[in-house]
This record gives C-alpha cells, sequence and structure tokens, in this order.
C-alpha cells in the first residue's frame, strides 16, 4: 500500500519490547502501516527483528532512519529526516550525504522518502539531538511548511512533538498552507479523541508511545481516525 | 523558453558596468537565457536596472538571488541556492525560511526554482561567505549529486568553480550520475574551448566574467556549445 493513503499508522520502538500478541493486536487493527523507528539504542539487530515479525503480517511497514548503521533491507520503504529547524547541517544534510557517500551504490532510490521534520517539543531527545530550534511561533512554522512544499518539494512534513500532544490550531494552520505536501502528526496523542481531532488536519496520525502503555487505547486511535477522515 | 532546454546561459552581475551595445550583443548572441546575479554589492537599483535593459530584448531573464534585498519582480523565474556543501544551516536553508516568512504572500510559486549548488573553488567568495567545505574529493561531489537527485530532487544541480576553470573529468562523473535533475556549469570559461569542453556533459553551461573582459571570447562560446550538443 502507498503511503500517500495512509491515515494512520502505528509507530514501533525497535529497542522497546512488545509481545507477539500485542504486535498481533497492532497489525491487524486495521491501521495503514507500520514505521520501526526511535532515537535511542536502535540497533540493526532490533530493526530486522521486528522487520521479520511484522512480515508475518500483510501490512505496510516502513524503517525511519535514526542511524545509518541500522538501515536493513527489506522494509517497503526508507523514510530519511531533514529536520528544517535544526540548526545543525548535520540533520539536515550531512549524515544524509555521508549514508550517500557509504551505501548510495547499495541503495533502491525509489523506496528514499524525504521526510521533513519540524520538532517541536523542546524537551524531547530529538530536539536536544539535533539541536533544533523549538523557539518558534506560528508563522516560522508556516513559513517551514511552505518551505517543504513549494521550494523542497518534499513529499512529507512531519510535525513532531514527540511525548507531548501538540497545538491543533497550529497542525490546522499548517495543513492550510499544503496541497501536494503530505501532512504526518506525531506527539503524544494518547487516546481516541485527540487521535481524532489531529486526524481533522494532519492527513496521517501517527500513534507511537501509548502502544506500549495502553495497547486498546492505542488500538481504538484506528478507529477514531477512519472514522473521521 | 523553459530553462530546461537551456544549453548556453551568459550570467550578467548587477553591480558591473555593461555599455548598451555589448548588452545587446550578448542578448542577440543566440545564448538561451540571461541569468542576473552576483555576490558583492547585489542593490535591488542594480538588478531592476539591468533587468529593464534585457527586457528590450526577447530572451528568457532568471535572477539568482544572492540577497533577499535585491529581489524584484519581472523576471522569468528566481533561482534560489541551497547550498550542498556549506557547513552552516543559512546557506541551506534558514535565509530561505526568512524570506519566506516574510514574503510568502507575495511569491509566485512556479517561479521559485531551487538550485542545489557545490562550490568547490575554496579561494572564491561565494565558498568563504557560504562557509563552504571544498576540501572534497570526487566521491563527496557524487554523493552530492546523488543526494540532490535522489533525495531532495532538485531541478538544477550548479558545480561552481567561480573565478577558476574546474575539472571537467569530475563533472563528466556528475553527469553520469544525473537522469532529471539538470546539470549547471559554471566558472572560469574563458574562450571557445572551454565552453566545449564542458558542454560535452554539463546540460547548460554558463559564462560569466569573460564577458567584462572580452566580449568577443565570451560571444564565441554560444556557437562553441551548440555545436557541441
Amino acid at each position: 500500500m502507498d503511503f500517500k493513503s495512509w491515515k494512520h499508522v502505528f509507530k514501533l520502538d525497535p529497542a522497546k519490547f512488545i509481545h507477539d500478541d500485542d504486535l498481533a493486536r497492532i497489525c491487524q487493527s486495521g491501521t495503514d502501516g507500520i514505521i520501526v523507528g526511535g532515537s535511542d539504542d536502535v540497533t540493526a539487530e532490533g530493526v530486522v527483528d521486528l522487520l521479520m515479525r511484522i512480515k508475518k503480517f500483510n501490512i505496510a511497514v516502513v524503517l525511519e532512519v535514526s542511524t545509518v548503521e541500522s538501515v536493513t533491507p527489506g522494509y517497503d520503504y526508507f523514510f530519511i529526516p531533514t529536520v528544517l529547524n535544526s540548526t545543525d547541517t548535520k540533520w539536515v544534510k550531512d549524515i544524509h550525504h555521508n549514508a550517500i557517500k557509504e551505501f548510495g551504490d547499495f541503495i533502491e532510490w525509489q523506496q528514499l522518502i524525504a521526510e521533513g521534520y519540524i520538532i517541536l517539543n523542546p524537551h524531547c531527545k530529538a530536539a536536544k539531538l539535533t539541536a533544533a530550534n523549538t523557539l518558534i511561533d506560528e508563522e516560522d512554522v508556516i513559513a517551514y511548511a511552505r518551505m517543504a512544499e513549494h521550494y523542497f518539494k518534499l513529499p512529507i512534513l512531519y510535525i513532531e512533538y514527540s511525548g507531548m500532544y501538540g497545538d491543533v490550531h497550529l497542525v490546522a494552520a499548517v495543513k492550510y498552507e499544503l496541497e501536494y505536501t503530505q501532512l504526518f502528526y506525531g506527539g503524544g496523542i494518547c487516546n481516541a479523541q485527540q487521535a481524532k481531532e489531529m486526524a481533522q488536519f494532519a492527513d496521517t496520525v501517527v500513534v507511537g508511545n501509548i502502544i506500549y502503555n495502553d495497547l486498546a487505547e492505542a488500538i481504538s486511535t484506528v478507529k477514531a481516525v477512519k472514522d473521521t477522515v
């Protein structure tokens, strides 16, 4: 299934344990796809192991690449973030350049999808790691969205509040700017009501951490999103 | 005329004087377009004045934006560099973001064209200004080309040797990597022979400074490029 039609996806962290039964419920929940990705302790072993377990189900699976070392084949797509509000070229294009320099001969380019990230929770690990400037207002975020759509023509813009539920008015304002670039929202979705709220504006709602805290609530977000769309 | 079919263009510096007769010879030379752009003392007055004078001729004219303050309407396209080998996010995406934040409501987006720049002459002003890492080898440049074509999907990759004639083998190697991204070569072309050599590999050859030093030689590069293609 093409990621462009995704409304709801679950994001699984390869560094976190998930029981086979729980994974089956996630994969058979009616969600449109699984993103495998995390910031800490992501290893090739974890990434392969989770892939093999997800592959038993008939569902699209994407690796969101955080470290080049953890990349393994077999995924349907590889989502590669470029952090639009980072203050360090490393997270905008340098690690990308290094990875292409090292592995360019082996990359299936049509599987590589550029994700423009805007990281908005100042306290999350991703913001610190990427030296993201999170002290930005709505005008700044809208300008990033326009840059993503019109200048870099990125297929995906990902508003990331990692660990914190975001500003739905901001997500609405960003959606209003986008026509071709697909808007992902991720961060802090803990229940069906929040998933529903973000699904009014985001093209694709990403549900992550709640999987590990309350699986039933996590599963409930699938129907909430599908009913909203 | 669409820039995608350009084989030869002249680059005029709005801060440099050019006599009306010389400008007429440039515009009627058979070149495919005129790029207006420079690094020093670029003012809105200079950019408007040159535009008005070029507009008397039936030729495509593009503003390559170096400072937001100098942008004026009336150009066919606005080429906006993103310096792929810069070490400062300012020249990759920050000035772009600021300009979009300030002027986003007035931009005709379809006129905006992203140019991936690789600056390879360590002694040129552009390299110093943008803190470009010019200590890179062919593998690095090829990885930038692959990143431009496959990851950012940039319409233009511009190999810039500003003021110095470049490595034709490197330009050939980059061209070999590109299918969709249009390869511009600029820098140090002083005669028909050099223009011909770069035209074997670059999709578009840019001739600049020699205009101000030897107009007849500059004009001779048009036929040299057209005969090569």
